[in-house]
């Protein structure tokens, strides 16, 4: 089955109509009409090989919502008709430990990512940026009823990639959350922080976006431009996620961590992190990172937001404004992701 | 009362025979006769002044064992006769949130520690190479009978100091815990490791003293100046303890960590650590540290070593040789811990 796509055909070139194979549906396989797509950083990393080199021509996109339109004989959790989303995981081993224990990311084998990945038969993964995708039933989300399907493709991603470390880590009442950085993936942060009965306090360089943020869920909003914030909050937060990607001075929100603090990093830096180790063993603090989630807690973090009515802040395009909207994310013009309309796809 | 001791007079001077003054027996002070004293990296680190200016002439030791000579009126916990230890601490608020979690060593108003701290009372701690010492009650531990005292003394600091850490991450059965650097704080990371149940693996910078750890309870024993050792045992560990207060490539053991695999670090680095958050993030890793333990842990630990029969191996040494001793532990010529026989500090 040839179907219509946007694709990037070599680093750095801008994303064109195209076509690509999606395979017959298998026996556990499950034919997915997308309807929404949303546009992620990772996208725009990946199309400009800032990751490394990449099977061109490359279909981004993982944060796929639509509705089923053909199921494989042996699949039962989802019907024709149903609306699924699909996230950044398409397939993994299913044997190893962090699979069997339901963090198909951290796949010992490499789990195969929705696009620019190699699958288990040994094609190219091709993302959401399309009208059709088969993907095998095990990784295939239900979007519950009360969410709006265009608001719900970033939770595929930007939802999930929040909602792990803060459920990992314990966020809930009682617990002092920071989240640094008010893009995509803090946006969703605050929200889910702040169902979560957090108490959520916006780390950004300055207080433009204050009044969003205290829109969003946010209780408190501080200015890191401002070297008082860093004296005022110290040993203030149980946990901080930093969605971030540039390198920031690490050990300066460290210490904003109170006793058995958490700071877990959820962008992707560059660069190394210069870690005062004083910091660490003075408080018990811990530095770790979190990628994405598994398949079981992507399901729950959509029922979660469903049930708090919880979508993503999002500005829907046409497919053929890709590219601008490409230009406007590295800008951080987007107020809070992007959103593409797949019936624009022809 | 006046009471001889092994003073260092100032920044980098050779201890040399001095007295001190102690307070009188407060209604919830123990009065200890003083058997025996650890040295501990900490001690030359301080009298040389390698952490700051100190309060000359600094009495070092705070791993020390003794027997009660007199106890205040209030204190029903010990009695005179009673064998006795104190570590690292003694004094702090007890009304802050660490300190009524048990975690005096983090207390927000900064712990009273053994020698060169500043007491609530305005005094200034004077250590373990001495002959008597007056402690608050709550800061003193009960040495359990089966231990031999000058064995018991190091793990007043040594123990309780990798102790913390493999209980707080969950050391026992069925988790692979490994121990980096096999010096004072390793070998007792060590025997206390296998004995919770765990399989120990040494690393260290050469198979030098495998005959040693094996002995004290390592499974296995690798040389960390081998890069195959690196890749044989990536993603192995459950557990690392870092003893080792030289700076190290962070990064080459944060990738021998499983999935939610943690790195604390117990030895105290001169230098930033220099971490790729991608290693962190691709396993959910976790970078920590751990400083000494609190006075209820360090309890535990002192009747978890007596059931166990785990004490430090020691080299007794009487006081004029302390200097001497001084410059074996920095050439790494001592298994695995110096203590002072204080009845020859006359």
């Amino acid at each position: 089955m040839r179907v219509n796509a946007y694709a990037a055909p070599a680093a750095g070139q801008p994303l064109a109509p195209t076509t690509v194979e999606r395979r017959d549906v298998g026996a556990n396989d499950v034919l997915i009409a997308i309807e929404y797509a949303g546009i992620c950083h990772s996208d725009i990393h990946t199309v400009r090989g800032e990751w490394g080199p990449q099977p061109f021509p490359v279909v981004p996109g993982h944060e796929i919502v639509g509705t089923v339109t053909e199921v494989g004989a042996d699949v039962t959790g989802h019907r024709v008709g149903d609306r699924v989303g699909v996230g950044c995981l398409v397939n993994s081993c299913g044997r190893c430990a962090p699979c069997l224990g339901g963090d198909q990311q951290y796949c010992a084998e490499g789990p195969v990512f929705t696009y620019a990945s190699t699958d288990h038969d040994g094609t190219t993964t091709q993302g959401g940026y399309s009208t059709h995708v088969v993907v095998d039933a095990g990784f295939v989300l239900s979007v519950p009823d009360g969410l709006d399907p265009a608001a719900a493709a970033p939770l595929l991603c930007a939802g999930i990639t929040t909602y792990a470390p803060l459920r990992h880590w314990g966020a809930g009442p009682g617990k002092k959350v920071a989240v640094v950085g008010l893009g995509g993936l803090g946006h969703m942060a605050v929200k889910i922080a702040h169902a979560l009965g957090a108490e959520v306090t916006v780390l950004s360089q300055s207080l433009k976006k204050q009044e969003d943020g205290r829109r969003l869920g946010a209780d408190h909003y501080w200015a890191t431009s401002d070297p008082a914030t860093f004296s005022e909050l110290a040993g203030r937060f149980d946990l901080i996620v930093n969605t971030v990607s540039a390198d920031l001075d690490i050990n300066a929100y460290l210490g904003l961590l109170t006793l058995d603090g958490v700071l877990a990093n959820v962008g992707a830096a560059p660069g190394p992190m210069s870690v005062n180790g004083f910091l660490l063993g003075s408080a018990r603090r811990v530095l770790t990172g979190s990628m994405i989630g598994g398949i079981a807690l992507t399901q729950e973090m959509l029922d979660f937001c469903a049930e708090n009515g919880i979508g993503a802040d999002i500005e829907v395009i046409p497919a053929d404004r890709i590219n601008d909207a490409y230009e406007r994310v590295l800008a951080s013009d987007v107020r809070y992701r992007f959103v593409i309309d797949v019936a624009t796809i022809v």
